[in-house]
């Protein structure tokens, strides 16, 4: 396992800057937990959110695990920083189905100006979690926040 | 430009379809126009699924361009298919400010089991469009509604 | 750990099919290890597959991941199916400097049609190995061999 | 059509880098044409880097649409500038089958740390081009070139 370094009270700006994502609100989408260079999301099952199978929709999943790596690039990032993301690409291994899920995301390798992440998707269904998507995503770290598109 | 091969009233069956994520009625998002392998959408801006620094999030881009690209797929599939998606991958090339978002998406390749796809995001700042995603998934053709993710 | 099925001799069966990689051959790239749902390939630095700056071409760092993970996935294929990439995402961590290269692949989600693969490379520098690229990719299988294009 | 600013001779700086690389020596490709943030490649068909069915392999596909996608951000950065791929993803839409194979790459959108860029293989067998792979990548503008994996 890496050891990463963080700057200052890294958690509670993360936890401040996750809060100003109304996205993550609506959809009803909360931290579970965080460490350097990762951090936990989970969802309940929210019929506003489905696709035409009633199945959370895969844009969803997606927007879940891309925060959860945005975040997870966030915690080491220096106190000015603003995080963007460059790309990401998410497979979807299973069907969306559940109660609830949970995004973990990680840091793959940080970098001044890149931070390379990853972030695994699993469906709570009863008693059985199941994986259902994975997405690795490049973070940019921008210094001051203009042009940030999150 | 290639010419695609259709299935019955596609239109109707697209249509119908899209009306069924409620994802895309939460975020709203609306059908402009479709046509064999092509479809339109757009979304009016909402604060609601904004990211920390007010831009749209770039999942809920992402939601917009798969069910975009996953719709085009579907206007090519015979009447009783349904549609997953397999992998997306969106490049963010700038930031999603504007008052109006527009999202192009069309077939590349269409295949009896998987279709190629492609969709770009604009924003309506003010005068300026402005490229903004760009996104290529992979669909899958899903006999029967079974396992279908959307 | 997934616990994976096999049909019949699947590495005789593998090996085989690897070593009609013309492109394998011509990189010196070959197979160090498998095992069900999973692929160990190995190449020495090679001056001939450099890029401008001398070092490993990012190109051939994909063709070694994408041969480990679609031999990976062929560990889990029916006798008679032949393997086919529908497409692959790499991410450059690290600059591919060193003296050896290894790469390892596994199955993420096995299934009838499409098969999800992961890989990741390794540049051995001295002594020290270091991550230099991770792969995810989507391997489809083929009934028949038509139409396969590796 | 985006216009694009250069630096310098430009054409003759991508040409002399290119010339540099030995892995597109070693697979036969060479620069057919290029102008601002555009370049044309072509390779003749070559069994030594054919998969296991005797077509082009999808990592020999990948490392030209790389090589010409880095090449045309290259023509738009400052002189004394490398260029890295941050990361590629490829979808393979048709079998590699043909005599010669042509490679066109263009920037969507260049920056001074980040350049998008999109390329497309098409294969010429007979009288027919087809195309048969597609590939979006991050490039990254690196100042002086340490650290530069292309």
């Amino acid at each position: 396992m890496m050891k990463f370094e963080t700057y200052g009270d890294y958690a509670a700006r993360t936890r401040a800057s996750f809060d100003r994502q109304a996205a993550m609100r609506s959809m009803g989408i909360r931290i579970d937990d965080l460490a350097p260079g990762e951090l936990w999301l989970s969802m309940p099952f929210n019929e506003g959110f489905t696709q035409q199978h009633g199945f959370l929709h895969a844009g969803v999943i997606t927007s879940a695990m891309d925060t959860a790596a945005g975040f997870a690039a966030y915690t080491l990032m220096p106190e000015e920083a603003g995080v963007l993301t460059v790309e990401l690409k998410s497979s979807f291994l299973a069907p969306a189905r559940g109660q609830r899920f949970n995004f973990h995301a990680r840091v793959l390798k940080p970098g001044r100006t890149l931070i390379f992440t990853e972030a695994v998707a699993t469906a709570i269904d009863g008693e059985n979690p199941r994986e259902i998507a994975r997405m690795t995503a490049t973070m940019m770290v921008v210094q001051g926040r203009a042009g940030v598109t999150g």
